[in-house]
């Protein structure tokens, strides 16, 4: 029996903040739908796919998802790279979403069953100051989260990553007609959180887990005398210590802490991580569902890091949308070698334009026992939010240069 | 919604050969069946099945496959060796095989769909002599087979691996008190083998694929000889060349000969690939469904595998049931990374007991579409095949020294 | 003193096939042109340009060339990828175009002035057959290349790369609703592939050098094999000789064969290049400037190669436009570590799409004095040449899988 | 002259807690005990023993050790394993039992004779709470151990390994229907661990050896951490740290502290420790005579280790009956390369049942000087303790994920 693909369409839209979302109809009537955002470069995605690669759906068979990911992956022949792979990730996601509905049950029963009951999530705490943070941090112990990672302004520094300018929700990606462009200092920063750390550790005793992003700004062993000094503190991890195009880096970093180490939001493909992993360079790896190639590439990117100890904690920021969140959290539900899961709740009209079956509770996450991954749009209601062109901030050290973000 | 396990029984019988058969059964009614058998240490496969961890499986739910993987695999703390998988896989097999009965779909629909339209093998050529070989290679050219296994005799040795005694099928393991002990010479082996190649290969022209298995009796160095000796000849591969207790051994091989090397069918473990696979010394991965942790594991093992171009060539010789043989077929169509499928044609009375949806054609297997993997077995038939003790040869140097079979 | 961008153009046109191109204007009303063409994927790239990164142009000193690298290539969070990098690559070439202009000298004049007197080229020969083949070695011959890359059909495979289907030009990528599909049958190739050096090498000589594109089709163990075989044909190079997503299967290949190799058209990063040049892995490094990020990018991988004694080769088949392929040939003649250029001969229509200064003569090519980079986009003559989409071919093997084209 | 085995019989018992006995009589009348225990799949190596090998052996010359040792292990094909070399292990015990009487000396002038005089031991001590821990301690160094191996309950985990619910005796295998279910809290643990080691360092000073058990929780980071924070307090050891099917991990162990390692106990063979022991990334290996092959294979695995200044501790919890822990002790006594014993008293109804000749004084074992290992079963008195199925527990980490136990 074959299950043919009848149309692709892919919709832009805006409720809360852009995303580009992609849904298959098959022709025995099953709907499968896909994210494919990519933070910035929203559009660029949605011609990949609309004027590009949806195109070549139409008449396959729904059931061929592993064809179909080496056709577009590989026959691509330009491979890899986040706006092929945000195209592609989406394809996959909707056409697993459309195998489970065919199959009357929750995404990941297809994917080995349930190998946990219940997934555990981080937090983001950010602060101008340490006090802010602390209060930031509280709200989501209140909120029943036991692992925060905490950002915070840098003294002498005007921005930095992760702290909202002013009371509102933090996003990244603002709207407007070119990036923000914010600074950074790399020996105030160094100072700097340690004692963040150490206050915050203070304050809110031992049980809590702390993360933190160092978001690529940091040379190998800059980094490396990161990890040393937050030790003491017992960090849960440090996330993107040094610019992972530099994989060897990770040698420097490693050979001098035990601080677990986490990477690879920014990349799109397993073979991002080949040395990474092999080595046994990092503990935790953070691609996004949404990125890295969809269901299929998540799940053998989690099973590859479980022959070598590392962990999959996935990317889940706002930028992934509810159908993005939805098909990574059966995922995290399902492998063996899960970690932890990023979350950051959603703008409330977000997730009133994609109704969705996850839940949250205690600090924990679930997919819900919908059939298929559980997540949709809403197209009519999406449509009132129209896409407005929005950066991601650039980042510039205090003399100028154009430094990692 | 969970689906409880209500019965797993535990059926040894031998229609054909002595084989051990798991079945499934949940409180939804569906069956599942899964292969176990270990040739020559059946029953104590039937005794770790039925004596430990199939009663563990009453009342768990039969869609957390994974789960149930980890839990015997790891949970069951003395883990690997071939009758812990065997059992573990024959659970993981059935476990799958209900997996897509609840689906309503062949299996291969619930690992990623078909990347290819089917499936090609190699049949076993043998014979006392070249002549003898050559009139075998005729018989499975003439069936269809495009890739040949050739083993022959060597003058001087009495008994040789994959050569029948008489005109019969040949079955390594022979019923009766105690293993057969045939002899070895290596270096008559090395000086007659590259002549058996040359000659087949002048017989038979080009395009006909030729493989052969050494069945790990030869030392690093002189595997690497015999690779250098047939690459005139063209080996499609060269199976077992150097027993892989000794990983690092393949190195010595490798550094000396471009004739492609397969292995694997005594592991257990993807683990026992982590060498090999990661340092790229093989080109073929060789584990059957039935011994390496079922569906699961061998799904796990072939992306692997991927990551660094090794394929996966799954053993398939007639103590692989036919309930493993359908397993096995269904990763074969779906993953990516496949290479070619081993095929002895089974007796025809064990086909009558396990009825399943597999066909041959054209060199050719596909699994067929039935629900599941679509293989089970016929236990009024089977019962009154019982099980006698049959044993797989030993091997002795000409001096009497113990060598591998 | 700054030179403001006032507008940056995407134009998209189809003089011979379809081609991409920026066209950056600057307050002192100097223009300059880049190419951001992708074979196949070109929309997706006019919208990477046009949607999102193009507009923040506007207003920056076109002086501040690798700030503004780093600003879209970092500062875009999103690294690396086919699409992001001909996006970048346009803004970059058309920037060197600008700066070249200013100072009213050829673009090599500010790369260092001229290496060479010339650059020497290789020419594509192809034939269905031998005969074929050899009449287009000889055309080549007599149109002055001493060095000819040979492709030919495979027997008893119906499509092979490289070879046109009738006595026309040969072009990839073809015009339609999706990619032909060709097939792959790797032993024929296998055994083919040597005869055909055989036969040119006997019919042409020793002094023509000899070139071989396996386009990513084998193993690393299969390319070793070729490379053993092809050895006594004394080839060139032998390009794209396994799949480079595994660049540890390069030292699989290098173990075995002294033949050079070279690979990187697929590339979009020196990143890609770390091990396989940190290794010397390859002898040549072929990206095309309009894929790895420009001229700053394609002079930084040259000497990043001559560290270790890789040569640059770039790609510059048709896809390139005259624009990408002026820009390629100003590196060419300015960097040390060069080794040979690859050239396809334009369609006329193309050439007179795009005025330019590039010369060929005795199988070399020169980029021509004329300020910049030579090379422009004749806009009133390009507007009647409307874009339809075309794909590259995707590949199958013999049973269905899909496979590297 | 040749010594034929007449029988070779099975005796599953429970006289304390199961275990698997093998017997083996010769022509002239002598007796060799072997124990063949594998820890809740008792069953299963009986099976194997009686179904497939045992019957073997009749007629075999007992005095061919290393043959007979081969011949299984080689030669049965399907190599390595727990079941297989539980197997195993009690023939080759049995063997040179038999020798050892033959000769009329204990089984360690076989061996080379006494390479010390006394083999040193160390005591588990355990306590929910580090004061009931510090009684287990004061116990056991008023028994006179000098070296104590300290467990104990991590607060607010409810159970932890090696420490007994109530008052009683520690048996980490239970009797029932199915495995308990432990929790663990890996942060939890590596908070709690150090203060445990500083105060029992405090309490009891410098000169009692401290050993711990991570009982493989711990992903190499983590467990790097754990030699981090414990090296203050001088471990003597850390055992399994984390996981050995990934022995890479204990690189990153390796690199970051300076606590030594031990780990072995669930390892079969001596292949398992080949990149541990040639890497030399442990120092102790922990292999049980009665699962790694006998005493042929863990005086080999002493022997290699030696190379490498790897010292042999070996496995001596309950689950090694009497005999195996003679035969240990024989080895123990007679090799170089020797470390530490572990054990744990025996219940007194198990010494009934299995009289032995080995005594303990000061801390220290010695395997006396009867003839052979001097451990045999009453099997009149044994046969009235009838084996029930009991189970190691499994783990779970808090959000439901199986984890190693």
């Amino acid at each position: 029996m074959t299950r043919r693909i009848t149309s692709a369409e892919v919709i832009v839209c805006a409720p809360g903040r852009n995303f580009v979302t992609l849904k298959i109809t098959t022709d025995d009537g099953l709907i499968g739908w896909g994210d494919a955002t990519l933070n910035g470069r929203e559009l660029a995605v949605a011609s990949y796919l609309s004027d590009h690669i949806a195109p070549l759906l139409i008449g396959r068979d729904a059931q061929r998802i592993e064809d179909t990911w080496q056709y577009f992956a590989v026959g691509g022949y330009w491979r890899r790279g986040p706006v092929t792979m945000a195209a592609i990730s989406a394809i996959d996601m909707a056409l697993w979403d459309i195998a489970a509905k065919a199959a009357g049950v929750p995404l990941y029963q297809l994917l080995g069953g349930a190998s946990r009951d219940r997934i555990r999530t981080y937090g983001h705490a950010m602060g101008r100051t340490v006090d802010e943070l602390a209060g930031s941090v509280q709200a989501l112990v209140d909120a029943g989260f036991t692992a925060v990672r905490i950002q915070t302004g840098v003294p002498g520094v005007d921005t930095a990553y992760g702290v909202p300018d002013g009371d509102g929700r933090y996003e990244p990606a603002s709207a407007g007609s070119r990036p923000v462009e914010e600074a950074w200092d790399t020996p105030a920063y160094l100072r700097h959180m340690p004692r963040v750390f150490a206050e915050i550790r203070e304050r809110f005793g031992e049980d809590l887990d702390l993360l933190h992003d160092v978001h690529h700004r940091l040379t190998p062993i800059e980094a490396a005398q990161l990890g040393r000094a937050l030790e003491p503190h017992r960090p849960f991890w440090i996330e993107d210590a040094t610019p992972a195009e530099n994989p060897e880096g990770f040698r420097v970093v490693r050979a001098h802490t035990t601080a677990p180490l986490a990477t690879g939001e920014v990349f799109n493909s397993i073979h991002d991580y080949r040395q990474l992993i092999g080595e046994q360079l990092i503990d935790y790896s953070r691609s996004a569902v949404t990125h890295v190639g969809g269901v299929s590439a998540l799940k053998r990117l989690a099973e590859f890091g479980e022959l070598y100890g590392v962990r999959l904690a996935p990317h889940g920021p706002t930028d992934i949308s509810p159908i993005g969140l939805a098909a990574t959290l059966h995922i995290d539900l399902a492998v063996h070698g899960f970690g932890i899961q990023e979350f950051m709740p959603r703008d409330p009209v977000t997730l009133d334009a994609f109704p969705n079956a996850f839940r949250f509770e205690d600090g924990h996450l679930h997919p819900g026992d919908a059939p298929g991954h559980g997540a949709s749009l809403d197209e009519d209601f999406a449509e009132e939010f129209a896409y407005t062109p929005a950066y991601l901030p650039v980042n510039r050290l205090t003399d100028g240069t154009l430094h990692d973000w």
